[in-house]
């Protein structure tokens, strides 16, 4: 293989065989070709544009550079959830139990949050005790055991997709779909799982600022998946605004632990169950997805959502009393209002996901860096909507945080994010695609 | 400076500031941003284009990255002549003791061959005892003592062009026109000369293989050069074929010193004179550049040339023993002989000069890599040239070589290099750029 050969043919435009980019990325992954060399054909290759077999052949050989685990052993069809990441984005924590509840294995492979989104894996560890780094023995164990495990990215899966996002990351090369969706995808078909669902994201406060953007991403993941015969479903959902009341790790935990006890949550509660119901569907248990999310709702109804929960939580080392009686876990940190200004009087049309994310990372409960330790305490809740009303000196938002420092700065921008006007409605979740098409079916929030 | 920012912005078709380029390239010399992140932006840039004023604006920025030579204490015009590189190009060691016999300093720096072409140093140095590694203080005494200096690159001189160079040539963005222009007009102008010309090599054995690559490249040149108040003269030269007969340290220089000695060598004296007549003009020795051509045969004719080379080479150690009597200088190198296939009779139509640059290379002429050793006496003859007639089993070139084990190969590869058919006249020099315009003016070889 001749490196620079490859990138002067992207360069120029051509295109590169399957095995081509196989040995590119296994070069890369053993650090036979350096990070100068791969920059350089990231950005030719971004530009130039790669064709769908490049696309596939570039996941397959991220894929191939680490393990792809096996769970034949486990009986049922399993399937997992992907989000391509988003402010207040809990669903994860709810519906993975809602699922194994209905009798469908979930084995999960979270990540950490970084830059204004939040990670599911921060979020699980806000439950004292619970252990996110199992061996995958373990993780085979407790999925055959329990059917449902949720764990953190393992140095055997897809070491190739680690390596190129960090230098991605800083090379300007983040915002391509055919990276994006390789990324994405080489980790979840090395989960060993049968079927996925998918949720992508569009909005100020997701990876994909514009719609159509989403809704490439949502065809070439879907196709991705469809091509490694696993059968893979996408809801587009908006993430203009944040996904309900809570952003932060133990907030967004507690907001997802009260849906699991019966609470309903605007947004969080419908999405959570729409996205169990096409789940519940692809794993055999419901004949459709509709009659999936009857199945994924009777599981709180029932209680056994919640009990599947705790059952994980124990299992993985976790404290299911705080899973209980969660409100016990609040208060060891220091509380901020944040009050609607003189100006604001009238209707709330939006709150800015993005400028929210951000004040939650800057809070405490995120990354700016991959080294940042994350305060799991700290965060944000909502206490006005999209929608509700509003008069001048009512609350809008209380922040937690043990950063006093900076937090006058914080409320300034907290209440900047609210933005008062006419509502733009908006469906919750705004399309599906599968099976090669798009079905125009939307779903508003509370539907 | 965000890095990131400025390579996604150039990525998306942006333009950079003077100031935003500047801050670039000092940090990237000063390894403050790191070779993945500049190679990336490199080929973002490369595909997305430069302006005119970033192109100006990177030449600065890697000019003023190291010294800028001072030579006003010197007297008169300085000027030097550069060539984009070629095979068989032995025209500076000809031209810049004519031109320095004319009256005018010349200030020479000058690079070591790379790739199929050679280098002005690597052929001076194949002189014995002949230093080019002078400091600057001497640089500035001997042109001021003799007007002739002819020296390597220091570290002084445009660091950031050494790094860049080194990054492009393994990142696959080596032939973008702002980046060669930039290279070459960085340290040119950093030489502290007064005036320039350039010699514009388009064809086989040249960096651009298209006559109108070659003519952007000059005019992009010469603009550079205008900008800084450097009046600058370019000549679109053909390098299809190999610059006269002799290709290899030793041998070109040997040819070069005939031609001083008064010999005319064909191609190699008509270009020689031309380009010294311009520099004679641009350094006010002469008023026209015809009238400078005339200058500069004079120089041969009267000796002043050869007197003047001689000065030079005793002055940097060399021995002018060698230059007086060259053909004693032959001889310690084995010799083969390339002859005509049976199915090679009639006239010779082309004689590929990039193939023949290779073959001189793989002789020990010049460097696979940079590391590697040249043998000064290592290179080739060419007993035919384009036009000639020829019979099957008649010479067409010598080899000479200590590297025995690959003199098969090479002998019948030098032999394919021998195109036979009707010969296509083209001009030696093609056109003339200066003043914002292309003159129209051609020079065939002998005229």
């Amino acid at each position: 293989m001749n490196v620079v050969e490859l990138i002067t043919r992207k360069r120029d435009g051509g295109v590169l065989s399957a095995v081509e980019i196989r040995e590119l990325v296994e070069a890369y992954t053993t650090d036979r070709v350096p990070d100068y060399q791969m920059s350089a054909f990231l950005m030719a290759a971004m530009l130039m544009g790669m064709s769908p077999d490049e696309s596939a052949a570039l996941t397959e050989a991220m894929l191939r550079s680490g393990s792809v685990l096996d769970l034949t052993s486990v009986t049922g069809i399993k399937v997992d959830k992907h989000s391509t990441g988003g402010v207040g984005d809990k669903i994860s924590l709810l519906l993975a139990p809602m699922v194994a509840a209905a009798g469908v294995p979930v084995p999960m492979i979270s990540g950490r949050g970084l830059g204004h989104t939040g990670g599911t894996l921060d979020k699980l560890e806000a439950i004292p005790g619970f252990r996110t780094d199992l061996s995958i023995r373990e993780y085979r164990e407790q999925l055959a055991d329990i059917g449902l495990v949720m764990i953190g990215q393992t140095a055997e899966i897809a070491p190739a997709d680690r390596k190129l996002y960090a230098l991605r990351d800083v090379t300007g090369t983040v915002e391509f779909i055919p990276y994006i969706a390789s990324s994405i995808m080489s980790k979840k078909l090395a989960e060993g799982i049968d079927a996925l669902v998918l949720d992508v994201k569009w909005g100020r406060g997701a990876f994909m600022r514009a719609e159509e953007d989403a809704r490439r991403l949502a065809e070439t993941l879907v196709g991705i998946g469809n091509r490694h015969d696993r059968p893979t479903v996408a809801w587009l959902t908006d993430m203009n605004d944040p996904l309900g009341f809570a952003i932060g790790n133990w907030p967004e935990t507690h907001e997802a632990i009260r849906c699991l006890h019966g609470e309903r949550v605007p947004a969080v509660s419908t999405l959570a169950e729409v996205l169990a119901g096409e789940m519940i569907c692809l794993g055999g248990i419901a004949e459709s997805p509709e009659r999936g999310r009857e199945v994924a709702r009777e599981t709180i109804t029932s209680g056994a959502a919640l009990r599947k929960f705790i059952e994980m939580v124990e299992r993985q080392g976790g404290r299911s009393d705080v899973v209980m009686n969660p409100a016990d876990h609040d208060g060891t940190v220091s509380a901020y209002d944040v009050v609607a200004p003189d100006s604001m009087d009238g209707t709330i049309a939006s709150i800015d996901s993005y400028a929210v994310g951000r004040a939650a990372v800057r809070l405490g409960a995120g990354r700016e860096t991959v080294d940042d330790e994350v305060d799991p305490m700290a965060g944000l809740e909502l206490l006005k909507k999209s929608g509700d009303r509003v008069q001048p000196g009512e609350r809008l938002a209380r922040l937690y945080t043990n950063k006093s420092e900076r937090v006058k700065e914080i409320v300034a921008a907290v209440a900047q994010a609210f933005e008062a006007g006419a509502q733009q409605k908006r469906p919750l979740l705004a399309d599906r695609y599968a099976d090669g098409r798009w079905s125009g079916a939307s779903i508003p929030d509370g539907a």
